[in-house]
């Protein structure tokens, strides 16, 4: 079972970013984790601050891969391109983020992409793509 | 390790309501497989469809408990009175939806809970329960 | 035919509250005439200032009557949750107000219950319950 | 007793209209059952397209008649005029819809008109005529 | 002189909830205090988390007491329905807050029950109440 | 100099329509007092209560009179058509209105028309057509 | 195959009306060379002034032409009774302008028509037409 | 008959002020012309760019004068003061603009004093003054 | 212990304006009335229409005063910068209104000043005074 | 004469994504027929799903080419940087839209690139490309 | 070269208000160290409470000296009458702000002078008068 | 000490877009300039179109430098996501605009980068970086 953990931007700088509030663990070191948790499973990982280059991996995987993690950063908040990509997929895709992002500022509770994806998991901190993993293998089973 | 699932209106109708769409398997059935699965765990669930009486729940085990989780059901998007029930209580609590509900009406995205809950989670079917008891033993280890 | 009429918020004070407004006559009186008035129907008769509580009542009748009246006062503008179990039901559910909701407040213009009925009877005082019984029995009839 | 009936925008081709939807059958021929219903009663039947010859038929029957029942199709939400015209005359006018409105487009909410009326009957196909008539005979009554 | 103090939902868990913000004195305590100091006056306390049963209470004393001392918590900010039950009784209710409602989250602003009170009272701790009891014993003295 | 009146819907039954607020003196009667005021002045009244036959005269007159004055009535707040007839036309044209639409509903306050006019004169009853003659004049000496 | 064109308010002084901005050739005059562009169609065209007037001749050509290119003018923006006449009938109609709607006042950007036509022209001049008569001989040749 | 004309901020540099827009007059001059004009009248003028000395100058003459003609300025549009205070006083007040301020912004379409005024003159140059004098004497003519 | 009483626009001409909706009392006449009931405490009052010298005032007694009680009228819906002013100083600042400011236009729900101030009391008349003075002594009695 | 074809987001994707509603004709093919229909003509095609990436190419070919058909996908809706570029440079710009944008979902109505460009051609699938060469063509031959 | 400085509501407590924000440090010292740094320049200041003052001296100053920083404070965001004046006066206006009022609230984001100024300077503290006056010498320069 | 220029979308045309309008210097030229004038910093310059590129070099230098003056451009209005990157990084950054922002279209008001700048430089032309480079110089000195 093929997975693909997609990150947008500014996900690429965790650890670094604000260490006192985001932790000083990076998304890499958080991937070797699951990676080794998942060992039945085929896990990869990309980033990319380039919202086109996110909907470039979602068109390559989104017909092959059994599920999509999807953490769009910002651009969950303005991208109607990733929500329509996400919809042109045939891949069930899990939107995810690491904070609560409904205890945030306003504009953060619009998404262009959440009335696209299977469901949402929101504010577990790096555990949120843990779970969204273990989702996607609950998905793949019932079919 | 107590935990409470709290439900809201209308979910003590599961299996009754629209089959079709929402399945044949009540609430109630569904709550045994889970205690089953998480044998190690106090697991209790109440339901009603009187907002105060879900206020008064939360007040019950709110400072008892180790976690909670809230499938507020309508009420997550009209009260702020269990939004303030929630803030007010010290386990913490993770809202479910069966659903994805942020790809059903508009003021379906509007939640007066999700800023006071730890987090979300929206869109697995019955199995959103399964994986917000998996984050609450998550939460609990992580103290 | 088995009809039920279910009364919300503040409609159990009828007669007594602004009696130069909305008449003495309470609605146990006029329900009375209503059942003189129609004897071949079984009328039953309802009211809870509860939300929750008319929402239990619709679960309790709404898969057996064959038609429910219902006037949900103001929880008409702000109850997702009576909508959600109109729409859960399967007998069919007016909508009924004494007063012309339309020539209010603002604010009485939002109703989150009527896109799940049949349909909307407002403004003939008492007698919009005669009307709502009059479709109930013409749509049985189609049937 | 006499009661006009007044058709807006539309209503004219009924029966040709998406007739899957709307049925095969034509006002004209539905007028004919209501004038045998209603032996007793005037009735009087008028339709056009122009926004403007409503208003000249609501003058010209609006301070003799007994009473007009008001069908104003997609003027009902987009006319100030028509509104002002119903407020200015002295007969009693009461909206009717063939289907329920309030479950349509978001700007079918709003009408221009229902304030002025007495009140509204909404969503019972042509029944909601019959219906109408019934309460104006029962307005006329009270008086 | 009988008043009636009503309270709303999560206001019988002060002293318990966030006792840094909120102080450790529970409202039973503070009734005590404020029956001592106005014993010309007969006080009566009320509390319920459940909308209904506010409406119900306020119905109950709405016709016979002096006055009524109403913070309904959140419900200020949803309920419709109670602001219909202030509006329909005749004793003056004044609406009071513990906190300065103004200066917290967008939402408090709006009110469904100020309009329908005499006066508002917000800001001053569970002093609050005393002054709302002045202004009841005020009015009462100028009638 | 040659000036067109024109009126739009519900004038044409100014003084049988709620004689208590809007006198018993009909537009008739009144242009006939116009006209004896401004006997230098070649005047014409025109009144329909149909969106279209407004803009016709528009055209009609509009590139050969020297002034118009308009009360659109109720189209003034819904009309963008009767808006650009009155920018497509090379005669000034004033907005007038009886009452002082500016204290009336809030859609009132919405003109399509104003921003194409020269100026707006609204709430000195009949004599705001008065006003609007003078300013034409006016106009019309200045050039 | 028969087409009609159908304009709506203002364009009837096309070429009278600010010459230096919209030419001064007629629609007339357009319609002529149109006509001999297009020897093999039947071309019908039709204006008015009177937004109803323009309803009558979309029944009456609907369910009978092969295609209708509709510029309503000012109508587009206000009238959901011309829009609701669109989608009652049969024949696939285009919605045109002969300026960009989209580069001039903001209420110009909402249409009530558009979402019921098969497509959109805007921009190109009186070109428009011809563009949207080529769109209905190759729609009609896709079926 | 007495009669104060009032002029609020930035109408104190007319003349000096974008000349070719506004031309090179200065109120001043044209007080003078309207004091010969209207010989039979006792004409005061007053202007400030302080909204609270507008506030002074309306209480002083307002229980004392026939008549008021208001020019605000900008503060037309964001001073509820004055609106109170216009609405305080007996006086009747007329609203004058002398550009057309509803071809102008957005936000000069806002009116914080029009609904206490007797009505509104808007666009007539400097002739707005004394058409709103004509009115005036009108006014006080028809009591 | 020192307060200091401001009043804001149109608070000068209490008992002038419209006597028979707020008395006859001038507000001088009950300022006597409150310092005779007060002879322990110094009062002061200051009233201005002037924005402005409201600001002036609360920056020189702000620092040295035991607190204020501010009826900012009119300015309490439209002066950021009163409330800047309230916020900078170091007083206790009590908002008050004679009338209950929510039970009018919906403008004057809009607050720029209330989330600056310790409370509010609005609705009791000029007792209102009267309570905010109470509330004062028990702030600087509390500290 | 050179025309340049630009395609955004999603669109490299035609034929595979959701075939049953947007066929299995990728646009390269069409691309092909194109070019074989328009031989007299340079057709250059362009696509990215990078936001830059399409304003890189309007920079590159808007000072050298004859015309440019932009498809900015769902960028449309959300990018003022490609309106921006749109306006910067001088070869005239067609949008089109393969489907009718303005009946889909309400965020679609909204673009940041119409009103830079020199009309808009909507809903007539593919063939919406053809129909904006023919209008380029005819611009090209009225200079 | 002259520049006046001018200061709106609140700059006059500068050093005072909340000293542990804004510093100790008051505006006429730090115009003092203005003044000696450009020995070459003749600057001037001024500050008032009074929107209207602020008005007087922007015409006072507004059509002889060289340029104008203007910090209006609260003013900003309310007063339509000051981005008047600074329109119609002929020197140069830099807005300026000590702190960056773009991360402040929401209202604070409105400007009704912006968009008549020259440009803006927001957030560095007093150093932003610095800038502006560098910015005023490079715009006479320019000249 | 080092400074990073970043431009944004479309300012890599300055010279070439619109010349009449921006002047025919491109930035290149005036980046040599500014290096003249600032031998004493280190001064680097970074262009792109693409949104995550900007973010990228954001990451790179906003670590290590001294300050970033960051011209957005249109991406100023709508991307959340360099707004979120400002944040995460250390170095102060200044947002500059060539034109004054505030005194164009609507949209670009709202900006999402502001609140996490130091502040806000707009209007100056190109010289709005010289000021912000002396900006950044004295926080950098300032520390």
């Amino acid at each position: 079972m093929r997975i693909q953990i997609i990150n947008g931007p500014n996900l690429n700088i965790l650890g670094k970013r604000e260490p006192l509030v985001y932790g000083t663990q990076s998304f890499d070191l958080y991937f070797n984790e699951l990676t080794k948790l998942h060992t039945s499973l085929e896990l990869d990982y990309y980033q990319s601050n380039i919202e086109g280059e996110i909907i470039d991996k979602l068109h390559e995987v989104g017909f092959e891969y059994d599920g999509i993690v999807l953490n769009a950063g910002a651009y969950t908040h303005t991208s109607v391109a990733i929500g329509d990509a996400v919809k042109a997929i045939t891949a069930p895709v899990i939107e995810v983020h690491i904070s609560n992002v409904y205890s945030r500022e306003e504009f953060r509770r619009i998404s262009h992409i959440s009335s696209s994806c299977v469901g949402i998991i929101s504010g577990f901190g790096l555990y949120s793509y843990n779970l969204a993993i273990d989702a996607l293998v609950k998905i793949k089973g019932d079919k």
